[in-house]
Protein backbone atom coordinates (compact mmCIF):
# COMPACT_ATOMS: atom_id res chain seq x y z
CA UNK A 1 0.00 0.00 0.00
CA UNK A 2 1.66 3.33 -1.59
CA UNK A 3 0.26 6.47 -0.45
CA UNK A 4 -0.99 8.63 -3.20
CA UNK A 5 1.93 11.21 -3.54
CA UNK A 6 4.11 8.16 -4.64
CA UNK A 7 6.35 7.69 -1.75
CA UNK A 8 6.23 4.96 0.37
CA UNK A 9 4.84 5.27 3.70
CA UNK A 10 8.34 4.37 5.30
CA UNK A 11 7.87 1.60 8.08
CA UNK A 12 8.35 2.72 12.03
CA UNK A 13 8.76 1.09 15.29
CA UNK A 14 5.76 1.35 17.51
CA UNK A 15 7.30 1.66 21.05
CA UNK A 16 5.91 0.57 24.29
CA UNK A 17 7.36 0.01 27.55
CA UNK A 18 7.65 -3.14 28.29
CA UNK A 19 10.28 -5.90 30.36
CA UNK A 20 11.08 -7.81 27.49
CA UNK A 21 11.37 -12.18 27.90
CA UNK A 22 14.36 -12.97 30.19
CA UNK A 23 15.23 -9.51 31.24
CA UNK A 24 13.69 -7.47 34.53
CA UNK A 25 14.05 -3.66 33.77
CA UNK A 26 11.58 -1.88 31.82
CA UNK A 27 13.00 -1.15 28.11
CA UNK A 28 11.27 0.22 25.02
CA UNK A 29 10.16 -2.47 23.21
CA UNK A 30 8.62 -2.62 19.61
CA UNK A 31 4.69 -3.90 19.41
CA UNK A 32 5.16 -4.83 15.70
CA UNK A 33 8.56 -6.91 15.49
CA UNK A 34 9.52 -7.30 19.50
CA UNK A 35 13.00 -4.93 19.06
CA UNK A 36 14.27 -4.25 21.87
CA UNK A 37 15.71 -0.56 22.08
CA UNK A 38 18.04 -1.05 25.03
CA UNK A 39 19.45 2.15 25.73
CA UNK A 40 22.92 2.91 26.13
CA UNK A 41 25.04 5.71 27.05
CA UNK A 42 27.00 6.75 23.71
CA UNK A 43 30.66 7.81 23.61
CA UNK A 44 31.87 10.86 21.54
CA UNK A 45 35.71 11.11 21.35
CA UNK A 46 37.34 14.02 20.88
CA UNK A 47 40.51 16.38 20.96
CA UNK A 48 42.07 19.47 22.31
CA UNK A 49 44.53 20.27 19.27
CA UNK A 50 47.56 22.18 20.48
CA UNK A 51 49.86 23.98 18.54
CA UNK A 52 52.57 26.35 20.65
CA UNK A 53 50.36 28.89 22.39
CA UNK A 54 46.87 28.28 20.42
CA UNK A 55 44.31 25.34 19.99
CA UNK A 56 42.14 24.82 17.12
CA UNK A 57 38.80 24.97 17.01
CA UNK A 58 36.03 24.60 14.28
CA UNK A 59 33.40 26.63 13.58
CA UNK A 60 30.23 24.14 12.82
CA UNK A 61 27.97 24.22 9.56
CA UNK A 62 25.54 21.53 11.62
CA UNK A 63 22.93 22.00 14.16
CA UNK A 64 22.94 21.57 16.92
CA UNK A 65 24.62 24.55 17.43
CA UNK A 66 25.64 25.92 13.74
CA UNK A 67 27.82 28.40 13.70
CA UNK A 68 28.99 28.09 17.42
CA UNK A 69 33.03 27.20 17.96
CA UNK A 70 33.75 23.43 18.72
CA UNK A 71 36.34 20.94 19.07
CA UNK A 72 36.57 17.92 16.49
CA UNK A 73 34.53 15.44 18.31
CA UNK A 74 31.73 13.19 17.02
CA UNK A 75 30.49 9.66 17.91
CA UNK A 76 32.76 6.68 18.26
CA UNK A 77 32.20 3.85 15.55
CA UNK A 78 32.14 0.40 15.75
CA UNK A 79 35.57 -0.99 15.57
CA UNK A 80 37.52 1.79 16.16
CA UNK A 81 39.52 2.82 19.65
CA UNK A 82 38.67 5.81 21.40
CA UNK A 83 42.08 7.61 20.36
CA UNK A 84 41.56 6.70 16.70
CA UNK A 85 37.90 7.84 16.67
CA UNK A 86 39.74 11.53 17.97
CA UNK A 87 41.74 11.10 14.99
CA UNK A 88 39.28 10.67 12.18
CA UNK A 89 37.06 13.01 14.04
CA UNK A 90 39.93 15.98 13.33
CA UNK A 91 40.68 14.51 9.98
CA UNK A 92 36.66 14.80 9.29
CA UNK A 93 36.06 17.99 10.57
CA UNK A 94 39.44 20.04 10.24
CA UNK A 95 40.98 18.02 7.60
CA UNK A 96 44.39 17.44 9.96
CA UNK A 97 46.19 15.12 11.31
CA UNK A 98 46.52 14.68 15.05
CA UNK A 99 48.87 13.25 17.64
CA UNK A 100 47.30 11.73 20.38
CA UNK A 101 48.79 13.06 23.76
CA UNK A 102 47.00 12.36 26.72
CA UNK A 103 43.41 11.84 28.07
CA UNK A 104 42.12 15.11 28.99
CA UNK A 105 39.43 14.26 30.69
CA UNK A 106 35.90 12.08 31.04
CA UNK A 107 33.13 13.86 30.91
CA UNK A 108 29.18 12.93 31.92
CA UNK A 109 26.03 14.47 30.02
CA UNK A 110 23.19 12.35 31.56
CA UNK A 111 21.08 14.72 29.88
CA UNK A 112 21.87 12.80 26.74
CA UNK A 113 22.96 9.68 28.16
CA UNK A 114 27.21 10.78 26.25
CA UNK A 115 30.29 9.98 27.88
CA UNK A 116 33.12 12.09 26.49
CA UNK A 117 36.64 10.99 26.06
CA UNK A 118 38.34 13.97 25.07
CA UNK A 119 42.50 13.93 24.18
CA UNK A 120 45.45 16.59 24.32
CA UNK A 121 47.20 16.38 20.77
CA UNK A 122 49.18 18.25 18.83
CA UNK A 123 48.98 18.68 14.82
CA UNK A 124 50.92 17.73 12.29
CA UNK A 125 50.50 20.11 9.06
CA UNK A 126 48.05 21.75 8.09
CA UNK A 127 43.92 22.20 8.34
CA UNK A 128 40.70 23.14 6.44
CA UNK A 129 37.08 23.16 7.37
CA UNK A 130 35.76 19.87 6.54
CA UNK A 131 32.20 19.42 5.27
CA UNK A 132 30.73 19.88 8.75
CA UNK A 133 32.71 23.11 9.94
CA UNK A 134 32.28 26.59 8.51
CA UNK A 135 35.67 27.49 9.14
CA UNK A 136 38.68 26.20 11.22
CA UNK A 137 41.29 28.39 13.08
CA UNK A 138 44.01 28.63 15.61
CA UNK A 139 43.26 30.84 19.28
CA UNK A 140 45.46 32.12 21.42
CA UNK A 141 44.30 32.33 24.62
CA UNK A 142 42.87 36.30 24.21
CA UNK A 143 41.73 34.80 20.97
CA UNK A 144 39.14 32.27 22.00
CA UNK A 145 35.28 33.20 21.24
CA UNK A 146 34.09 32.11 24.76
CA UNK A 147 30.92 33.35 24.41
CA UNK A 148 30.44 31.63 21.25
CA UNK A 149 31.14 27.61 22.43
CA UNK A 150 28.97 24.88 20.92
CA UNK A 151 28.88 23.49 24.16
CA UNK A 152 29.77 23.59 27.69
CA UNK A 153 31.69 20.76 27.53
CA UNK A 154 34.32 22.72 25.08
CA UNK A 155 34.48 25.41 27.88
CA UNK A 156 35.39 22.90 30.62
CA UNK A 157 38.08 21.00 28.18
CA UNK A 158 39.76 24.57 26.92
CA UNK A 159 40.12 25.63 30.35
CA UNK A 160 40.87 22.13 31.91
CA UNK A 161 43.15 22.10 28.71
CA UNK A 162 45.39 25.26 29.64
CA UNK A 163 45.77 24.56 33.36
CA UNK A 164 47.00 21.44 32.51
CA UNK A 165 49.69 23.03 29.63
CA UNK A 166 50.51 25.70 32.07
CA UNK A 167 51.62 23.05 34.69
CA UNK A 168 48.97 23.55 37.08
CA UNK A 169 47.29 20.58 37.17
CA UNK A 170 47.45 17.08 35.23
CA UNK A 171 44.34 14.91 34.08
CA UNK A 172 42.33 13.39 33.12
CA UNK A 173 40.03 15.84 34.54
CA UNK A 174 35.75 15.06 35.09
CA UNK A 175 32.88 17.35 34.63
CA UNK A 176 33.84 20.68 36.95
CA UNK A 177 32.27 20.72 40.48
CA UNK A 178 29.00 23.46 39.04
CA UNK A 179 29.75 24.28 35.28
CA UNK A 180 32.75 26.99 35.23
CA UNK B 1 -2.65 -15.70 15.97
CA UNK B 2 -1.05 -18.15 18.22
CA UNK B 3 0.12 -21.09 18.63
CA UNK B 4 -1.72 -24.37 19.59
CA UNK B 5 0.91 -24.43 22.32
CA UNK B 6 -0.70 -21.53 24.13
CA UNK B 7 2.77 -19.40 24.03
CA UNK B 8 2.01 -16.56 21.20
CA UNK B 9 4.97 -16.41 19.18
CA UNK B 10 6.93 -13.46 20.13
CA UNK B 11 7.87 -10.64 17.39
CA UNK B 12 11.05 -10.49 16.24
CA UNK B 13 12.71 -8.18 14.34
CA UNK B 14 13.80 -8.84 10.53
CA UNK B 15 16.59 -6.55 9.82
CA UNK B 16 18.24 -6.01 6.38
CA UNK B 17 21.54 -3.94 5.74
CA UNK B 18 20.77 -1.23 4.22
CA UNK B 19 21.06 3.08 4.48
CA UNK B 20 18.09 4.39 6.14
CA UNK B 21 17.04 7.55 4.79
CA UNK B 22 18.72 10.48 6.10
CA UNK B 23 22.38 8.85 6.53
CA UNK B 24 25.25 7.75 4.58
CA UNK B 25 26.08 4.64 6.08
CA UNK B 26 24.83 1.22 6.00
CA UNK B 27 22.92 -0.10 9.19
CA UNK B 28 20.89 -2.59 10.31
CA UNK B 29 16.81 -1.45 9.25
CA UNK B 30 13.98 -3.52 10.30
CA UNK B 31 12.32 -4.55 7.25
CA UNK B 32 9.22 -4.96 9.14
CA UNK B 33 8.83 -1.57 11.13
CA UNK B 34 12.13 0.69 9.97
CA UNK B 35 13.88 0.69 13.42
CA UNK B 36 17.45 1.85 12.37
CA UNK B 37 19.90 -0.27 15.03
CA UNK B 38 22.89 2.02 15.29
CA UNK B 39 24.94 0.11 16.99
CA UNK B 40 27.39 2.11 19.44
CA UNK B 41 30.16 0.98 21.30
CA UNK B 42 28.94 -0.08 24.82
CA UNK B 43 30.74 1.12 27.59
CA UNK B 44 31.83 -1.15 30.55
CA UNK B 45 32.75 0.26 33.78
CA UNK B 46 34.66 -1.49 36.51
CA UNK B 47 37.67 -1.23 39.45
CA UNK B 48 40.47 -2.92 40.93
CA UNK B 49 39.33 -2.58 44.50
CA UNK B 50 42.61 -2.57 46.48
CA UNK B 51 43.30 -3.80 50.09
CA UNK B 52 46.46 -2.92 51.23
CA UNK B 53 48.74 -5.42 49.53
CA UNK B 54 45.40 -7.11 48.29
CA UNK B 55 43.00 -6.68 45.59
CA UNK B 56 39.47 -7.84 45.46
CA UNK B 57 38.37 -10.50 42.94
CA UNK B 58 34.61 -12.20 42.12
CA UNK B 59 34.07 -15.31 40.77
CA UNK B 60 31.49 -15.46 38.59
CA UNK B 61 28.11 -17.25 39.00
CA UNK B 62 26.97 -16.13 35.20
CA UNK B 63 28.31 -16.92 31.82
CA UNK B 64 30.46 -16.13 30.36
CA UNK B 65 33.21 -17.14 32.36
CA UNK B 66 31.40 -18.47 34.66
CA UNK B 67 33.56 -20.37 37.64
CA UNK B 68 36.04 -17.98 36.65
CA UNK B 69 37.56 -14.99 38.30
CA UNK B 70 36.96 -10.73 37.65
CA UNK B 71 36.86 -7.76 38.41
CA UNK B 72 33.43 -5.75 39.63
CA UNK B 73 32.81 -4.15 36.68
CA UNK B 74 29.51 -4.03 34.15
CA UNK B 75 27.50 -2.00 31.79
CA UNK B 76 26.89 1.14 32.40
CA UNK B 77 23.43 2.64 32.88
CA UNK B 78 21.82 5.90 31.67
CA UNK B 79 21.78 8.81 33.80
CA UNK B 80 25.20 7.56 35.74
CA UNK B 81 28.58 8.85 35.59
CA UNK B 82 31.41 6.34 34.98
CA UNK B 83 32.31 6.51 38.59
CA UNK B 84 28.70 6.10 39.81
CA UNK B 85 28.77 3.22 37.90
CA UNK B 86 31.75 1.31 38.56
CA UNK B 87 30.50 2.21 42.40
CA UNK B 88 26.98 0.40 41.56
CA UNK B 89 28.95 -2.59 40.19
CA UNK B 90 31.11 -3.10 43.54
CA UNK B 91 27.27 -3.07 45.59
CA UNK B 92 25.77 -5.60 43.23
CA UNK B 93 28.62 -7.96 42.57
CA UNK B 94 30.88 -7.81 45.81
CA UNK B 95 28.36 -5.81 48.20
CA UNK B 96 30.55 -3.76 48.57
CA UNK B 97 31.14 0.34 48.68
CA UNK B 98 34.15 1.30 47.34
CA UNK B 99 35.78 4.81 46.96
CA UNK B 100 37.04 6.01 43.43
CA UNK B 101 40.46 7.25 43.17
CA UNK B 102 41.95 7.22 39.55
CA UNK B 103 41.19 5.98 36.31
CA UNK B 104 43.41 3.36 35.89
CA UNK B 105 42.51 2.55 32.15
CA UNK B 106 40.72 2.80 28.96
CA UNK B 107 40.45 -0.44 26.89
CA UNK B 108 39.02 -1.15 23.74
CA UNK B 109 37.58 -4.50 23.02
CA UNK B 110 36.66 -3.91 19.19
CA UNK B 111 35.52 -7.76 18.69
CA UNK B 112 32.49 -6.94 20.69
CA UNK B 113 32.66 -3.50 20.79
CA UNK B 114 33.47 -2.81 24.28
CA UNK B 115 35.17 0.41 25.96
CA UNK B 116 36.05 -0.02 29.10
CA UNK B 117 36.25 2.16 32.03
CA UNK B 118 38.14 1.06 34.73
CA UNK B 119 38.87 2.74 38.05
CA UNK B 120 41.46 2.15 41.25
CA UNK B 121 38.90 2.37 44.54
CA UNK B 122 39.59 1.49 47.97
CA UNK B 123 37.17 -0.53 50.12
CA UNK B 124 35.12 0.92 52.68
CA UNK B 125 33.94 -1.78 55.06
CA UNK B 126 32.97 -5.24 54.25
CA UNK B 127 31.88 -7.56 51.52
CA UNK B 128 30.28 -10.69 50.29
CA UNK B 129 29.01 -11.97 47.11
CA UNK B 130 26.39 -10.53 45.44
CA UNK B 131 23.45 -12.29 43.10
CA UNK B 132 26.16 -12.76 40.07
CA UNK B 133 28.96 -13.71 42.36
CA UNK B 134 30.27 -17.38 43.61
CA UNK B 135 32.79 -15.99 45.89
CA UNK B 136 34.31 -12.59 46.67
CA UNK B 137 37.70 -12.51 47.64
CA UNK B 138 41.31 -10.98 48.47
CA UNK B 139 44.16 -11.80 46.90
CA UNK B 140 47.97 -10.94 47.65
CA UNK B 141 49.99 -10.33 44.31
CA UNK B 142 51.46 -14.36 44.95
CA UNK B 143 47.78 -15.25 45.18
CA UNK B 144 46.15 -14.12 41.77
CA UNK B 145 44.70 -16.85 40.08
CA UNK B 146 46.10 -15.81 36.72
CA UNK B 147 45.18 -19.13 34.71
CA UNK B 148 41.32 -18.86 36.20
CA UNK B 149 40.71 -15.08 35.38
CA UNK B 150 36.91 -14.54 33.40
CA UNK B 151 38.85 -12.04 30.85
CA UNK B 152 42.31 -10.66 29.02
CA UNK B 153 41.33 -7.19 30.35
CA UNK B 154 41.55 -8.36 33.80
CA UNK B 155 44.89 -10.02 33.55
CA UNK B 156 45.50 -6.18 32.11
CA UNK B 157 44.08 -4.25 34.72
CA UNK B 158 45.72 -6.13 37.65
CA UNK B 159 49.24 -6.07 36.09
CA UNK B 160 48.96 -2.28 35.29
CA UNK B 161 47.37 -1.96 38.68
CA UNK B 162 49.98 -3.07 40.65
CA UNK B 163 53.13 -1.55 38.47
CA UNK B 164 50.85 2.50 39.36
CA UNK B 165 50.86 0.86 43.47
CA UNK B 166 54.46 -0.22 42.83
CA UNK B 167 55.53 3.45 42.00
CA UNK B 168 56.72 2.16 38.64
CA UNK B 169 54.23 3.61 36.12
CA UNK B 170 50.84 5.87 36.38
CA UNK B 171 47.85 5.74 34.13
CA UNK B 172 45.32 6.01 32.61
CA UNK B 173 46.44 2.90 30.53
CA UNK B 174 45.37 1.46 27.48
CA UNK B 175 45.54 -2.02 25.83
CA UNK B 176 48.60 -3.44 26.37
CA UNK B 177 50.81 -4.09 22.98
CA UNK B 178 50.26 -7.35 22.63
CA UNK B 179 47.93 -8.95 25.37
CA UNK B 180 51.27 -8.94 27.95
ZN1 LIG C 1 9.61 -2.88 15.32
ZN1 LIG D 1 11.15 -4.00 13.39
Amino acid sequence: MSRSDGDPSPAVPDFERRVPPGDSVVRDVCARCGFVAYENPKIVVGSVVRVGEKVLLCRRAIEPSHGLWTLPAGFMELGETPEGGARREAREEALAEIEIRDLLAVYTIPRISQVQLIYRAGLSGGFAPGEESLEVALFAPDEIPWAELAFASVHWALTQEARWHAGEATGPFVNPPEGL
